[in-house]
């Protein structure tokens, strides 16, 4: 896998989509112009692993621009974006990165990453996290940032079994990054992928989305928005009646699966959508995943119960059961947001980001344990100040006298 | 002021109420139903200060059934339901209410409360446990329960200053609490009581809602469900971000002031409304206030600066400024949702009082400390359990390989 | 049936709710004001029979303003407040209607009416219009104006069968009548209904719509907005894949009996809910009607079917089916918005009635055929102009450049 | 300007993406097997003009299976998909269209479907129906549809002149036409449009869509579906009205220019944004037009008032005006559903092209007069009727009692 085998035009392309980036994501531009003439990340090797797109390409550059080094591997085969692949490679940022890579190369694209010894490592997932700690490789490194649910939960499962050697910050877990990027960024492209590769009318149909975290209610609102009839399946009886409370429709997934015309998958486990409900759905029912991994649609065995299989558009595979019925799977099973559209809006990632780039500057500034940290609330609360007033967006503050009440306890009827 | 003035005719409308009441709880009836066997609160004197509304007829039908004897008085002047006292009273439970009582009877009934010397304390605001801190009679106090948020902030107030002299379940924080009672209930019974009050059309209206809080969100949500146009008010920029991706108008209350045509406070603060805000507002606004203390609108200042103010409806007081613009009050600036109409449904409080018949039984069997507990989770999901089952609603549970993905860190892509 | 039985304490509430439904009315205020001076209507004897709510009211002292003498009966048995016929009576119109009159009341009323030989006739369901032709009492008579969509469709039957003898302005058909008052006023007043009988939780709930026309579609809009899950029945199939566009489930009723917690109907026609669905619903299930007659339930049926009943709470009536299940019925089966709620709000009402009071203006001005007349185009655009003026809202006008385009076919890509 | 250039792939493509139409238009394929053994068309001659999608693919060999040669070309430069005019081509369908040919191609395509002396002249935009009037081509023509508002305004223009010189059957104007693809097709394809040339967030933007007929509120409700604040302009008093209840912004266009974030017009004007608005615009404003003709936004002017532009993204292009100010223009100011998406869904095209067919039946069997003639009501009621199969939903269908009720005006109160 080599980076910069792009020629000139992609590398012009991809230019023009970070500045299109950038003038999006005034937050992170915000503090790069404040933390660059200090240089906070002089010297500094960083190795991430993200979703090679134009916002993360900002990203990279500010960390670049603020002193650091960085490394870049493509954390999904898919979602690579060839141009950001030549604009920063041309920019001095290594990057191991390609679309439609293979298993293979996405490896290797790890290893590059620990090779280049990072001292701050940037995960989407929790892969490089858990690969770094498989191949005992994390001498040189000082902490680390994860972008995701998926990866949170996993560092937190390391946490708990007394494993992880270095301390992590959930970046996800901001209020400034999950509230968002979660559930209006994943929303919004997640219908925008469904759209660029079926082009069907949302209208009128059944959407069954599995799961109601953040991303599944995100993903919930906007299909509901876009006129679909929304059934959801849960396994966390809390989150099921707020679903229903929302007015959407309850149900177990054996019970949904055959009024579906259009499934998603949230839930950041596997094996939600399995053989079982294959042979209960529609003929021409269409099989979507907005979870980290490619394993809430269970591909392989669809593969394996079909006749055989054809790409019918761009992104979209048509299977043909044995029965002859057919079901149509976006984007390999692979985040649809990012396999069929662009991923989340620069706008989204301008929050999430601006967590990572103040994360990182974080760890290099304070020791902590091996653990799994918190972003520290001032820095949550800065970035949704900062946004407010880029939307120019102005909002009240308690007077003294209300200060006052907050504090107390003896003030009543 | 005395219970059971009220003759034969009120205490069977209050009979009928609470049956109405009892057939839409089924959540609590089923705790009543298992628990009454072993009487686990034989003996038990527990004081409560809640609103006299049908539901907390049922939720203290409920403790005498498992064997506690109860004193109830009113927590708030407006909302106390007459027929609910002359059935209750006639049941043998001690309650000291009257609708629209005076400052005097509600201090009078608090003081009945604890002359009772309670043994759990059950409070919604936390006069009540702000009263026998104040007064040094929390000496036979082996627990108590919190209904509110505001109530709850008082009590961390409290245990900060180091002052909590027993323990305080905060009943509020459970999630089949405020997730459902704050946002569902408050939001409907709201709306409810704008609508009694006023008869106004909301489509087409601009309402403005200070605070974005869990009652905030249901109330901003509602209030556009039935087609008005919505502006929050916020302090806090997270929440404020959270409004405005959510597609309201987010604005400072001076800005939002002048084009208001219903204004709703749900702040849990004071003087959220005030001088510098009437002197913007057009003819004929109207002021309403879902957060749990009268002093969200600064009424007595209304008052003073209006040449005069009469009832044009019930619940409605019509205010006239020295400029001739009228401004209009529900219910006193008291909770609009239970002094306008009838407060939350049975089906939400069903909820909220389960957990804290459970919270009750737990502080009965187990020692705590001097502190503002959790509801243990294990009631809170047994809660939503309970509540999916009666709405005849079917979820899914996790696979074993499911459940082994969960707490694995080390698969991937 | 006596006008002017009630006290002077129920007169002066009916003069305070009209001061506030004045206030609220603001273009049939100006057209009061306006055409005052030259008293359009002078000498004129109008009889109606409308719901006897402040509205009605207002509409009815614009008429007398106008120099018409106005005798007002009615049209439905649980619409009729008090407080408002004490008001008019004492103000000289002549009132015949009583809340919860008799069958023998109401038509009693209706007589008093004919009685007074009107020569324009206003009715709301074309009970009037259709006793006058029966009785062929219309020798007075210059014209009519009809209110309701049930009644134009009634009206529109009598000018097919050649049996209309007087012209009637279908006032239901003019665009600021029934894009505004049925799916907006119904909308919400049929939700507030439903809250004050019942105080349900609509969160959560699935409500069954019966008829997706314009009340049935403010309804099935407003019942989403409250977060119920919403069913939409129809016979109709362009609207039932309107219905099913907008997102709702649409069944047939049949199908969806065994699935409502709660059922409005609103398709003008009878035995929508009968013996046949009774037999599929939910204990529990509660039955409220929208439509203009009391015949779309099949209340006569239900009382058949059931052991017995009993009113639980206001409005609303418990019935006890053989096999032990509960069904609870709104107002009787009448207009659940005018029995359990006060009706349409004001503002709506201001729409419609302004273009009753100028439909009014222009059957005596203008000599008609005996049909079913539209409202003329001008009086609808105008009515539109003055609500958005009221309201504070300015709109474009075309430029001249504009104009032009409009107006021509040789412009191209 | 020719046809058929396109390489094996291009037709290969082209077929894939007919065959998944075809399987999305069930109403379209009923109609097409149940004629297909008569051919009703069987040597008519058929000279279309319309976008050049794979829905129209699928109309125009519906056409050719009933018998008759098709002619067709593009009707906007940039919505026409190559693949489809390879595809069409092999299949022996006369195509003249190119993906963004010039201006003189588009009026060569045109030209060339006159020389294919049409019988049927199908239009979408009346551009065809217009030259063919202007050249006096009329002669070998019996009859006419229209697809479009703009075009169906155009003609009316032609009737009332006296011009129009043969019939035309206003499909736009049929139910299943306006109500579905106007609104639901238009709504969600260029919010699909907007995603696709952007990847804008659309939660929290303010977002002002110019006209509030059939498409404007498509567009409306799915902007605001998708998180967005939305104002609405309007000239017409009664849809600013509606729009103001739906909950809507309504202002004046120059009042709306400088709050708003996106852009969209849907008039069916010319000049709807103009110097005067783009000089109050905010920098990074994006300009959107979902009507016919490329003339609502005055990109001529733009462009002058600009001191350049340049493409930032595939089909959005840069302006920077004069002060510094950038806004961004997509598709050119074409129809931005078709220029920078696929255009409706073929669900919807599926109802639209139905009418299309059945019309071109209608025109060839029966006789008609030179005038604007609507959609027989039987053709729209029937294909509501099969879509509501194809989709699966089943309706009511009135019982006698209920068919007898609806025909008479004797039953009453």
């Amino acid at each position: 896998l080599k980076a910069g085998l792009n020629g000139e035009r992609l590398e012009q392309k991809g230019k023009r989509q970070l500045e299109w980036a950038e003038a999006h994501m005034p937050v992170l531009m915000l503090i790069r112009r404040e933390l660059e003439p200090e240089r906070p990340l002089a010297g500094l090797r960083i190795g991430a692993v993200l979703h090679v797109t134009k916002e993360t390409g900002v990203l990279v550059r500010t960390l670049k621009s603020l002193g650091a080094s960085v490394t870049l591997a493509g954390s999904n085969p898919l979602s690579t974006q060839d141009e950001i692949v030549a604009a920063l490679s041309q920019e001095g940022i290594h990057v191991f990165a390609r679309h439609a890579e293979t298993q293979e190369e996405y490896y290797s694209g790890l290893d590059a990453v620990i090779q280049s010894s990072p001292q701050i490592v940037m995960d989407d997932g929790a892969d490089l996290h858990a690969l770094i700690h498989a191949k005992k490789s994390e001498i040189s490194v000082i902490g680390g940032t994860e972008e995701t649910t998926t990866g949170v939960n996993r560092l937190r499962a390391m946490e708990r079994e007394g494993v992880l050697r270095y301390p992590v910050i959930a970046v996800n877990d901001a209020h400034t990054k999950h509230l968002f990027d979660n559930r209006y960024g994943t929303g919004q492209s997640t219908v925008d992928g469904i759209l660029r590769a079926t082009n069907l009318l949302l209208a009128g149909k059944t959407c069954v989305v599995a799961g109601y975290g953040w991303v599944g209610r995100g993903i919930a609102a906007r299909l509901r928005g876009m006129g679909a009839k929304v059934i959801v399946t849960e396994t966390n009886p809390v989150k099921a009646l707020e679903a229903a409370m929302e007015g959407f429709d309850v149900r177990r997934m054996e019970e949904a699966a055959a009024s579906g015309d259009i499934f998603v998958t949230a839930t950041g486990n596997r094996g939600i959508i399995r053989e079982e409900h294959f042979a209960l759905m529609k003929d021409g029912a269409v099989l979507a995943n907005s979870g980290h991994f490619d394993v809430e649609v269970d591909v392989k065995t669809l593969r394996g119960v079909s006749k055989g299989s054809r790409v019918i558009r761009e992104n979209l595979e048509e299977f043909t059961l044995m029965d002859g019925r057919r079901l149509y799977l976006i984007a390999e099973g692979r985040l649809a947001n990012l396999g069929a559209a662009e991923g989340h809006p620069s706008e989204v990632m301008d929050m999430s980001f601006s967590n990572q780039a103040l994360s990182v500057v974080h760890l290099k500034r304070f020791k902590m344990s091996p653990k799994v940290h918190s972003v520290p609330p001032e820095i949550d609360l800065r970035i949704a100040s900062l946004k407010l007033e880029a939307m120019g967006i102005k909002i009240d503050s308690m007077t003294e006298s209300q200060e006052e009440y907050t504090g107390s306890w003896e003030f009543g009827t």
